[in-house]
């Protein structure tokens, strides 16, 4: 493959889809030919695939839901990203498999390795070459609900929880992989910009 | 579990369906709760998926589609034949996981075992009590279609290989596993039928 897979990984809000504005405006600036697309969803199957999941919300066992998305993953990286890798392009995406792991590890439901192994078989081993963890600092997220609402309620201390969980389960998948890079989400998209500009560069040459 | 689980298995046309009948009416005469189901299908989510499955043929990637069809399984088995199991209820079944591993084994495009490992996943490692295969004779087939035909073309030749394939990987699964029961589907119903009747008999004391 001569082209480079670059996934955008974080909680709602944290400023990817920003991120991936800026980074596809400098790669195009500088010649390369840029995919930018998203999980799930991304292909007409894909977007079916997601009206099922959102339409039977809270109806779906478990596992079905986990194979559900991971058929989308499969279609979507088989019939567009691969080809596109495979044509050299710079495939800028927002959520990957990381997504799934951090969020069924954080519901608690399924384990995150059944998860990882699931959506692994699903797209034949293929793995970013950069992931970007927009990460969100914890007091940080906390303050602005504090801010926006007095007190929280059962259903906000939960929320608040689970994100929680997420984060924790975000870092501890970057801890154990070089193909991360984490930043902080809470600084300006400017300087959030370089710092994935600079990871980035050195892959293009 | 207090129930049993019985699956059907076979090519199109063997006779499933009137065997299922039939036990059904001898289970139900004895006076025991039964549940008719089949895959893919059997649950609201699941003919849905069998729609995009459907739908898109020819226009999914393989590991999607058997992501599809994994994913119908599970909430099949989680929502429907699991519950009824457990409330003692016999369960009939109309194509299950041997149904995949044999028709995506003789369609060459995915592994067996990896078809295998992926159903079982999806159900949480839920085998049949008992599996009836309804074995066609490969020349008896091939009669038949002779008689109807005068010429085979080169589709119908290959139809015919297929469909020996499928047998052959549904005799192997047969020979290593004892829960199978092969029977000549070219014999009568109801010798057929009182064959079944005594390999479940014992096992519903």
């Amino acid at each position: 493959m001569s082209g480079l897979f670059i996934t955008l990984e974080g909680g709602d809000g944290v400023g990817k889809s920003t991120q991936a504005q800026l980074l596809e405006d400098w790669l195009t600036d500088a010649g390369r030919a840029v995919l930018r697309t998203r999980e799930p969803g991304g292909t007409e199957l894909g977007e079916q695939i997601r009206e099922i999941v959102l339409h039977h919300r809270g109806d779906i066992a478990p596992r079905a839901e986990a194979l559900l998305y991971a058929a989308d993953r499969a279609h979507h990286i088989a019939t567009k990203v691969r080809p596109a890798l495979e044509a050299g392009t710079v495939v800028i995406q927002d959520r990957y498999l990381d997504s799934s792991v951090a969020y069924q590890g954080a519901g608690r439901v399924l384990s995150g390795d059944a998860i990882r192994d699931l959506s692994l078989w699903a797209v034949e081993g293929l793995l970013p070459d950069v992931t970007v963890l927009l990460d969100l600092d914890e007091r940080q997220a906390r303050e602005r609900l504090d801010a926006a609402q007095k007190r929280f309620d059962r259903l906000e201390a939960e929320k608040a929880e689970f994100h929680a969980r997420v984060r924790a389960a975000y870092l501890e998948l970057a801890a154990s992989d070089p193909r991360f890079i984490v930043v902080d989400a809470a600084r300006d998209p400017q300087s959030i910009a370089a710092e994935i500009r600079a990871r980035v560069e050195p892959l293009l040459r």
